[in-house]
């Protein structure tokens, strides 16, 4: 008998027949023996209702308040989820964040859990009662209610694994796993049984939706085994553990991950001298324009190309500031394009294993491809491309790091 | 500088435009030097539209998870109005049962109120900020959400407004005040500037949908001054208010109440014995059917026709079960009438005056209108009479009691 969190998002709450679907699932989990605890997401497309409703009364709606109406959403699904479980003669009981005392920060849709009370969610499951935890939610010390941000419930999720020393925190979502990458750019991705935390952070900064990256982060400090499985299908989905269990067979490279959303920046012949860098970024960051890669070339005649990548959302703005600093500096000028995407290998056995980012450039330049920018990391290469170019530098950097299911595994 | 609980029901909620219309009376309260504590319902629709889902999961929804659902709707219209507050520059803040601690007992669905702990609202009060509790909803010892059932939010109001020694509790709504008898029956009804909390008592129990009838209750036994008024035009309203302070030239009726959904059941011959009253309403109460007026004519041959009436979508149920105990008790048998209605003058003036039924009586009886059944408590006189009479009766009474704009107060 193992006592499992189990997790479900948005998608798998969405209607009155999936949450029916959900209770199923957790009665299966408890005839196997297990003693389960479930967190919840609020109904899709319910936060972003609140939301919308929020702002047609408010353009920038008051933090507090807004945080005391969105939390509704999760409040309405932990109920309907306990009725369901209730009408199939499980004992369940809803919980709000406050109810169970998950304490948080008094930072306004972004707070950070502090604490919670396991005491009430264990007797639950002593007595066997199922409690269905309100996910993305918490109070502060003064009982105002908070709301962890985006995907917040993944969190609320480690947490209570956490709190409650359970055996594995499961996170069921629409997909059945990790995949070695986009299934959608190469058909032959496949789903990885294991991966450490560090290649799931990784993974999730550079854009895999699967996981929030906070509940990561936060599963890999306190050790809790997490693994994201799908509510729609059965299966084993993929296990996020710590390094030491992976096997030595394990591959080199975990996964291709992938970024189009990226704009890439350029102040060309600045002095090369120090504390260039922070005059450049500087004001980007001033400006709250998040900053991804950068890279500096030395150059010849005492000047460098300062060279960064900012989202693509945000390109026009950090080219107005470049091109302030720009001139502050006497730099020759700004260059930009948006026309780039970045493509990163992951993989906890590259530390160990030379050879791997020669492999990469070397597969790429096969295909013609142009390497435009190149930053790596312990476990990471990531390199920015042409965008055309993507899906052909994903399928020959799967096929040859060997990543396909006739291959791998 | 007077401190006001002013109640906003779903009506003048039920848009961002009208909850910003509110935000505005508040304002206006404000500038006129009053401290505000405001409570309110769910936006209109909202606590139908979420029982509906409750439905849709569970037949029967568990009454702790309807609670925690349905509270819900409440939640979101403190934020919003507490944002159009705070969009207006003024402070505010919004506050859930839980959260200023309205302690109810733990009857899901209908709970009752047990205290409010007025330090945190007082000490908003005193910082210039608004609080904005949420209505309809309380927390028990357990810190399970409790709701107060239909028209709770009336009796929160009330109950705030008495721990807080406010000095009014204002309910708006979308009618003005309390009227002497339905405008839509006789045009030329008055609105009332004042009414005792018994008489409001009767009106409402006699169907006047004005106020929830326990918050009147609540509110006479905690003397807290009532006043129900518009949200969508100014005016004084009507002041709900402890018999002292009515003035002895108040007119002896405040008003003609009347329902139009009774049906009267007859049990004919019956043994004229002690016993009988209990051993016919007895089955019916057991069946959940309220009983209304009831009345037992003595008859000469040692039998007697006993009398009632219920609501009209039981009388079926009622008849079922008349015949029944009418076999058992070898009663002649049943008779019922679905064609009727009940009118009723209510005035605390009647107490100190004979005559009144009398006059009432001959009123009808000028109109040739016939008395089936007649009931009276101190301050009422209720009478059932054919349903066609229904609007002549009313007009005929209101004329002969003059109520109306031009002879009245």
């Amino acid at each position: 008998m193992a006592l499992l969190v189990q997790k479900y998002g948005g998608t798998s709450m969405g209607s009155v027949e999936r949450i029916e679907h959900v209770a199923g699932k957790v009665a299966l989990a408890r005839e196997r023996g297990h003693q389960i605890v479930v967190v919840v997401s609020a109904m899709s497309g319910e936060t972003d209702r609140l939301i919308k409703l929020a702002k047609s009364m408010q353009a920038r709606p008051n933090p507090r308040e807004l945080d005391q109406m969105i939390a509704t959403g999760e409040q309405i699904s932990t109920a309907l989820l306990a009725m369901a479980l209730d009408k199939r003669g499980i004992q369940a009981r809803s919980y709000l964040g406050s109810q169970v005392a998950i304490r948080t920060d008094q930072a306004y849709n972004k707070a950070r859990i502090r604490s919670i009370d396991s005491e009430r969610l264990l007797a639950d499951c002593a007595a066997g009662i199922v409690p269905v935890v309100a996910g993305f939610q918490g109070v502060d010390d003064d009982g105002n209610i908070t709301t962890l941000g985006r995907g917040g419930s993944d969190t609320t999720g480690v947490a209570l694994a956490a709190a409650l020393k359970a055996d594995e925190c499961q996170i069921y979502t629409d997909v059945d796993g990790v995949y070695t990458t986009d299934p959608r750019v190469e058909p032959r991705a496949r789903r990885l049984d294991r991966i450490t935390f560090e290649e799931m952070l990784e993974l999730a900064s550079l854009g895999s939706k699967v996981l929030q990256i906070r509940s990561v982060e936060f599963a890999g400090k306190y050790k809790v085994p997490l693994r994201v499985l799908s509510t729609f299908t059965d299966g084993p989905g993929t296990l996020i553990t710590l390094e030491d269990n992976i096997s030595m067979e394990e591959p080199l490279i975990s996964g291709i991950a992938f970024a189009r959303d990226e704009a890439q920046l350029t102040v060309a012949g600045v002095p090369d001298r120090p504390g260039i860098a922070a005059a450049i970024l500087g004001p980007i960051g001033d400006a709250n324009v998040e900053v991804d890669m950068i890279v500096q070339n030395v150059g010849a005649d005492g000047t460098t190309d300062f060279t960064f990548t900012v989202n693509r959302s945000e390109h026009e703005r950090a080219v107005e500031i470049a091109n302030k600093v720009a001139q502050e500096l006497k730099a020759k000028g700004v260059r930009s394009a948006l026309d780039i995407v970045k493509v990163s290998l992951v993989g906890v056995g590259m530390r160990s294993h030379a050879g791997i980012a020669a492999k990469m450039f070397k597969t790429l330049a096969a295909e013609g491809i142009n390497i435009k920018m190149i930053s790596t990391s312990e476990i990471k290469i990531s390199v920015v491309i042409e965008d055309k170019y993507l899906e052909l530098a994903v399928r020959a950097l799967h096929n040859a790091f060997e990543l396909s299911e006739s291959k791998g595994g």
